[in-house]
């Protein structure tokens, strides 16, 4: 028997994460929306794993994950990924460091240069995201003009993490990076404490973190109350008030897809694999 | 945007198999049987990858398959995907020759050495596999003996492609190896010409395959009376006197599983990607 590498792990993550099921509102092993389904989000960690694996020969955070999302493109239903290898792309780098922590990852994150921003600049030229305006007098940071926007970057002297901290309050994925992945190594804690076939507890653990907070894609997506009116339907699903199949066929109807909580249950079934939890 | 490798399009090719339901008495997107889960055909898939990547550098069709049965084996399920690499392996040599068709594939198989047999009876090591007893005389070649069957395979020069012959009328996926591939190419352009997500094609192909002759895999496992009452039903399915999802529940719950005939629809997906089908 051989041992899975890091970014096998972290692909493996990824797959693990659309099965899990049911994740009310995103695709999963048994709910696709129209034009996002299950094969997308496969050929999408297929292809991601490339660019993961350049994290192995030392290569910079920012091009890893650039490189990540090129290959994640490989199928015709744009972005299925893009936040989840946003956080995997870090973790990936502080397992290489041999120091998959909290403390780990934030070193990771805190190192990162104007060169990991001018790359996730340039990812943003491979697939539309979901993103808001940038606040007045920052449109020249805008993320949606992508390579357009690095000399603005390069003139402030920007690093991913500076670019990361903008936006930490109005993007979950932001938000752990730079508040040391408190929600990514929580949950897995709680998923390696869990019982059961894996992505059933990941599935579970998606509900408590859709319940803690607003999900911010959804927020961008639509708007701070439905992201509350989410965040409250969650809470009544543990509560047993709600089922949890029922929630999901209203969120994939209304095309809600509550998508950081998501990646932040990626970047935990990461965390759970390195921890060795076995499948 | 990149492009997948040939080693990336046979993982996927595993994942979207495992994917396509409903697949009468396997595991696939809305089934698991207890000890088998999705879950572990992701790993499995997923383990396999760096084994069939070996070709690329023009390692030996026996030493990918063993290095690919070796990742495979990643998880607690045991085996998952054993028959599928099986076809894969010459189909991934062959789609590196540039001679993805039936006759560059028997090219490849019919220039196998006694080395790629030894490498065959070694990936035994790995997994157990549901074999029948050799015939009278030929308890010396018996698979189930793993490396130890190595010494009788070397002393009568047997090469792979020769061990392949001798269970031809046994084994499906023998008989695709000494026959062309047949099999897998037809099911190959009948996923090609089809509508929908590629998985749902793959599903209808399955059934189709299924209807045409026994399941070698349920002859093993069960005995021929039984693959032949699942070939019936399988018709049944396809002239719509049957509900699949009825068959499928029948066979997972009598735990009946038509695994060659997921195999060789394993092969057609490969070969389907590698035709530039886009998902």
């Amino acid at each position: 028997m051989t041992v899975r590498s890091i970014a096998q792990d972290a692909e493996l993550a990824l797959l693990l994460e659309v099965t899990g099921t049911p994740k009310p509102g995103n695709v999963d092993r048994n709910h696709d929306h129209d034009d996002l389904r299950f094969e997308h989000f496969m050929a999408g960690a297929v292809g991601a794993r490339p660019g993961l694996e350049r994290a192995a020969d030392g290569e910079r955070v920012g091009r890893v994950f650039e490189r990540a999302v090129a290959g994640m493109v490989q199928q015709s239903a744009g972005n299925t990924q893009f936040g989840a290898l946003l956080l995997l792309s870090p973790l990936v780098a502080a397992a290489h460091d041999d120091a998959l922590t909290p403390a780990g990852t934030d070193e990771v994150v805190r190192a990162t240069t104007v060169a990991d921003a001018a790359d996730f600049y340039r990812s943003f030229e491979h697939v539309d995201v979901a993103v808001g305006d940038p606040p007045a007098g920052l449109e020249p940071l805008d993320v949606r003009r992508g390579s357009a926007a690095i000399p603005a970057i390069e003139e402030r002297e920007l690093t991913l993490y500076d670019v990361m901290e903008r936006s930490a309050d109005v993007d979950g994925v932001a938000a752990e990076w730079v508040g040391g992945f408190e929600r990514v190594f929580g949950a897995a804690e709680r998923i390696i404490d869990g019982d059961g076939p894996v992505p059933d507890r990941a599935a579970t653990v998606f509900l408590e973190l859709l319940a803690e907070e607003p999900d911010t894609f959804v927020v961008k997506q639509s708007d701070r109350e439905t992201a509350e009116t989410v965040q409250r339907r969650a809470q009544a699903v543990l509560d047993g008030n709600e089922e949890a199949a029922d929630l999901a066929d209203t969120l994939v109807e209304e095309g809600i897809n509550p998508g950081t909580t998501a990646d932040l249950v990626a970047g935990a079934l990461f965390v759970t694999l390195r921890r060795g939890v076995e499948l």
